[in-house]
C-alpha cells in the first residue's frame, strides 16, 4: 500500500491508469476509521483495479463553532486498517496543499442542502461539494462509495455528479451500527458512558418508527407523537432535527407515500450526533 | 466532422479516447464564429489529437435584462467555417440537456469575478464558471483555448482549474482585431455604421494607453485624464467601466508596477461591448 501526500503525485498516478484504461474507485474519508469506513473499503475494492482512500479532515466544512480542532485523528492505525482490507493507496494531501493561499472556488448544490443539517450548518455541504469535487479531479474515479450515515451528503452528493455532468458514479452503502444500535462515528469517542446511553435513544426511535411504518403508519405528526418522548432522558438529548423527507429530493412530507427517509440531528453533550433510516410502508 | 448533440455520446467518446491515452483539445464558444473564434480553433488543432469545438449559448451566464434571446446564431455557417479549420466534432447540445429540471449545482471563483464585468453582470461568471466546468466533465480536455478578448473570463477559469485541481491546462489567445482595431465580437453585427464608428473609440483609447505606458507613464489618473475624453462622441458611448487592473488578481491599482491591463466596458446604443489591452511600461 502506498501513502502519497502530493497532489501531483496523486493526479499523475491516475491520469496514467485512466490512459491504460484501468478503472479507480475512491473512498473518501476524514479517517479514524471505524467499521463503517472499513465496510466502504471492503465494498470499494470489489468495484475497480485500484481502491484509493483518501484522508483529508477537510476544514472547509466545519464551521466556525463547530469541532475542526479536536476532530479524532490515528493516521498510523487507519494505514494498517486500510492495509489489511486490501486498499493501494491512500491519499492524505495537508490542508495548505488543497487549499492554498488565494483558493477562491467553492461549488454549491443548493436545493438539497438547506433542511436538515444544512439549516444548522450553512456552510457545511458547501465545503462537502467543494473538496469531494477536488478529490474527484485529483484521483480520477469511476466509482466513489459513501456511507448512508451521511445521508443528506450522499444525496448532495449524487446531485452534484449529475448536474456537473462527472463520469463518476457516486455509490450509498448501508451504514454500520454496534450490537445495541447506536450508528457508528469518529465522534462516539466523544461520549461518555452516560452520553452513550442517552444517544441510543436515536436509534431507538429510529428502529420504532422503522416498525409504525411496516405495520402501516403513514402519517408523520402520529410518528412523531409516538417518537417524541423517546428523547427525554438523562443526560439530555437536545434534538437539532427530527425529520421525515422524501429520500430523493431531501423535501419534508406530511404523509409517507414513496420512499421516506427518517433523519435525526441531535447534541448529546458537547457532541452533535445524526442517524437517519428508511422507512417503508408496505 | 462529426456533429454530437447528445451528452453521454460526447463524454463516451471523450473517455474512449483518454482510455486510449490520446489528447483533446477544447474550444468552448456560443457560435457565430468570426476570425476571433477560428484562431483558437488553429491554435487548438496544434494542441492535440482530438479538437471539439462546443457551440452552446449558455442561458445562466445571461442577466434576466441581456441579450440571450437575441444573441446572434448560425450553426450552419459555423460548421461550414469549423470544417475548413479541420475541427473534429462540433459539440452542440440542448439547453434541456444541459440543465435538466432539478439543476440546482453552481460554482462561483469569488475574488476575481468582483469587478469589472462581474460588478454589473452579477450571476454572469457564477453562469461561465458552471457551464464550462459541465463542457470540461464532458469534453475530458487536456487543453481549452479561450480568447483574451474575455479577459477577465479566462482568468476566472484558470483559478476555477487550479483551485479545483482540474488536470486541463487553459490557454489564453490573443483577441483579434478588424483592420480599424474594433475588437471582433458576436455583437458586433447589432451596431449601425453610425455606432460602429463610435465604438472605434474604445480600441483607440486602449492604443493610445498603451503608447503612454510605453513612453513611461505609470499613473493610472493621468492616463485616465488623457483618455476620458476619447469617449465622448455621436452616437455617445456610455461607459461601464474603465480600469486599470492587476493582470493576475484583477485588482484595480494606482500604479503600473508589473503586468497591468486596461479593461473597458461601453454601451454603445443597446449593444454592450468590452475590450482590453496588456500595459507595459519599459
Amino acid at each position: 500500500m502506498q501513502v502519497i501526500r502530493d497532489l501531483q503525485d496523486m493526479q499523475d498516478l491516475a491520469l496514467a491508469w485512466r490512459g491504460r484504461g484501468e478503472t479507480i474507485v475512491l473512498v473518501p474519508t476524514m479517517g479514524y476509521f471505524h467499521q463503517g469506513h472499513l465496510s466502504l473499503m471492503e465494498y470499494g475494492r470489489s468495484r475497480g483495479d485500484h481502491l484509493v482512500v483518501s484522508i483529508f479532515v477537510n476544514p472547509t466544512q466545519f464551521g466556525p463553532q463547530e469541532d475542526l480542532d479536536r476532530y479524532p485523528r490515528d493516521f498510523d492505525r487507519d494505514c494498517s486498517l486500510a492495509r489489511e482490507v486490501g486498499v493501494d493507496v491512500i491519499f492524505a494531501p495537508d490542508t495548505t496543499g488543497m487549499y492554498p493561499p488565494g483558493f477562491q472556488t467553492f461549488v454549491t448544490v443548493e436545493e438539497v442542502t438547506r433542511g436538515l443539517c444544512g439549516a444548522s450548518r450553512p456552510i457545511h455541504f458547501r465545503g462537502v461539494a467543494t473538496v469531494v469535487l477536488k478529490l474527484f479531479n485529483l484521483v480520477q474515479p469511476q466509482v466513489a462509495v459513501f456511507g448512508e450515515k451521511d445521508y443528506q451528503q450522499l444525496v448532495t452528493l449524487q446531485q452534484l455528479v449529475t448536474d456537473l455532468n462527472l463520469p463518476v458514479q457516486v455509490v450509498g452503502r448501508p451504514l454500520v451500527r454496534e450490537a445495541d444500535g447506536l450508528a457508528l462515528s469518529s465522534r462516539n469517542v466523544f461520549l461518555s458512558p452516560a452520553e452513550r446511553a442517552s444517544a441510543l435513544s436515536l436509534s431507538q426511535a429510529l428502529f420504532k418508527a422503522r416498525d409504525l411504518a411496516a405495520n402501516g403508519e403513514r402519517s408523520r405528526d402520529r410518528l412523531f407523537t409516538a417518537l417524541k418522548p423517546m428523547f427525554t432522558c438523562d443526560p439530555p438529548i437536545n434534538l437539532d432535527y427530527l425529520a421525515l423527507v422524501d429520500s430523493q429530493t431531501l423535501k419534508e412530507i406530511d404523509t409517507i407515500h414513496g420512499p421516506a427517509r427518517l433523519a435525526v440531528a441531535a447534541w448529546v453533550g458537547q457532541t452533535r450526533l445524526i442517524d437517519n433510516i428508511l422507512l417503508e410502508v408496505p
